[in-house]
């Protein structure tokens, strides 16, 4: 005897730089009978001012603050998240608000996510990079032994509102770990993503507010596409971790923090264009463009050298693998990639040994 | 500047005695790169041989076994269940098997919506609770010490599996209180329904393989049907927590696992008509056939009394409050309920007091 069951649809909005008040689009978008808004100790002391103002207008509000950086991304900061917000005695009418950069995001989205089963919330990104890619998309998780973002879901927020005035605050290797998730799009979003990012990536890198936000947009209409077409990642949306497989590796080998998210992704593109290459995956025209597009990428100071073994060790642990094989999403043309398995591990470590000679400085 | 992401949909099938191998359906219909077995140590002694011949014919099988009980069911569990699913390396396409009762459910179908953001999961409902209510839906949770299933998420799985001779190993206990579930349909799934339920139900308690094959299948299309509507309880799902807001406060309040989950749904159905009827939502003709038909539920012995006040501050923790009030489900005719705000307090205790008195043995 057989009998199924079936289910439904949903979406929601993504404000740049929008000429509203943000609490009215949140009473708008997401009413709620309480705000918990989740943040950092960082961006508590810089944004006072805004909290208490937001606290004000948003009905029942109140604000839980946790430990900033990637290390504090897991399990055990998640569980006190958790007990702190069942203190607060929320209903399933409540909501979170995150304010902060991918860590926060993550986290936050990720406890609202199993909170009662799951309750709205909203995200506020205050960094490049979380602007860019991780508030948009529903992603969530937090960090284990194991690896990078292995425990989560998908939730997706109620709205994302995003203000570029928080990137004033942020500091420089912040920012431009942020350009690095830009790069990504380049790779991805195609030939004319391709050519306005790396026409204009000094000047983004530089801070030009209007190619940033032209940026921003660009990055957030590619990945919402391809969100769109593929929530919980079973095909295309692997696309987005282009340069995430190296990324996450490095970021796991070297202790989460030690290289920021976007400063990983950064050395993660380099890898990925270099692999495509030694194994023939661009055509010898397109690889001189493509690979002259990487003197655009600001590298970061890398602490040590560790074997590429290593690498390639932490790389079998992350969650891209399928079939027990490692996929790695590899450039083909200007502005495009494809997922390619089963590539040869003799190239993968070819590729880190030739480049951490030129990281280390 | 706005932007938006739009989202999809799904189905899966819930197979009752279906004359077929386990482990082909399995494959069939989920196929996976590994099958992570989850069970309690009850389960695994009683079905060692079944828990043989699956790791035989499934491929790259493993088992994890925890704690049998409900007070097992909470975040520290999951977190060990996670580490030892972390150690066995599996990769995005591999699948968990809960195997066991409403606990082992519960807690590794949350496990499975968890890792690595979701992997595939299969329920065998090895209790008659299981089989008729929890397995089916997608509701996976764990408990915290503010109350019953706070933390979790909707997760549905990819198939169910139900054999009732699994029923066969449960004891009176169990069984009983799996008929509570059932009875829970009589005040929610039509007058049909009713009809059936009420006037089967002595034979169902004294285990008739055919109707109570058949109470499992009308329970299931019944569930089916509504969680189809409303995946994530934002309406009439709220239908099938019939008797489960009293529920939830006797089991927090007596200590997870002092009361089985079926028998305070039995207690929870038993105030309900009666709230129904105190605040007159029962035109009174049929108030006298909703009211007979509680003779029929097998009352569990409670351990001791508490205070009406006790338990109506245990409800006020329970998720299933909206904007800081309770919402309860109330029967208004023969088989048809309804969500019902606003219920006076003093009507509640009045329900409290008047029942405990004829608990107590």
């Amino acid at each position: 005897m057989k009998l199924s069951v079936s289910l439904a649809k949903r979406s929601y909005p993504i404000f740049i730089n929008e000429n509203a008040d943000f609490y009215q689009l949140v009473l708008e978008n997401c009413p709620a009978t309480k705000y918990i808004i989740i943040t950092n100790e960082t961006i508590a002391g810089i944004y006072e001012n805004h909290l208490s103002d937001w606290k004000r207008n948003l009905p029942n509000s109140s604000l839980i603050v946790i430990a900033d950086g990637e290390k504090y991304k897991n399990m055990r900061t998640l569980n006190s998240i958790l007990d702190e917000t069942f203190r607060l005695n929320p209903d399933r009418k409540a909501a979170i608000i995150a304010f902060g950069g991918g860590v926060i995001g993550d986290i936050a989205g990720f406890a609202a996510s199993i909170f009662l089963r799951g309750i709205n919330y909203i995200q506020v990104p205050t960094t490049l990079l979380a602007m860019v890619d991780s508030s948009v998309g529903g992603k969530t998780a937090v960090n284990h032994n194991s690896g990078k973002n292995l425990i989560g879901s998908f939730h997706q927020p109620k709205l994302v509102w995003i203000d570029t005035k928080f990137l004033d605050t942020l500091d420089e290797r912040q920012y431009l770990a942020g350009c690095g998730e830009i790069a990504k799009y380049a790779y991805i979003g195609g030939k004319k993503t391709f050519d306005f990012i790396s026409e204009n990536f000094e000047n983004i890198c530089r801070r030009d507010k209007k190619l940033t936000v032209e940026a921003i947009q660009k990055s957030i209409e590619i990945k919402a596409e391809i969100v769109g077409k593929d929530e919980t990642e079973t095909g295309v949306r692997a696309l987005l971790n282009f340069g995430h497989t190296f990324a996450h590796a490095f970021e796991k080998i070297y202790g989460y923090g030690t290289l920021l998210h976007g400063e990983a992704v950064t050395l993660g593109i380099i890898c990925a264009v270099k692999l495509a290459e030694r194994t023939n995956l661009i055509k010898k025209k397109r690889a001189s463009i493509i690979k002259s597009s990487l003197k655009m990428l600001k590298k970061p100071v890398i602490p040590h050298k560790v074997t590429s073994n290593a690498i390639y060790r932490a790389m079998l642990s992350d969650k891209k693998k399928a079939d027990g094989k490692l996929n790695f999403i590899l450039p083909v043309a200007l502005g495009k990639s494809q997922i390619i398995k089963n590539v040869d591990k003799k190239n993968v470590i070819s590729v880190l040994d030739e480049e951490f000679d030129s990281w280390i400085f």
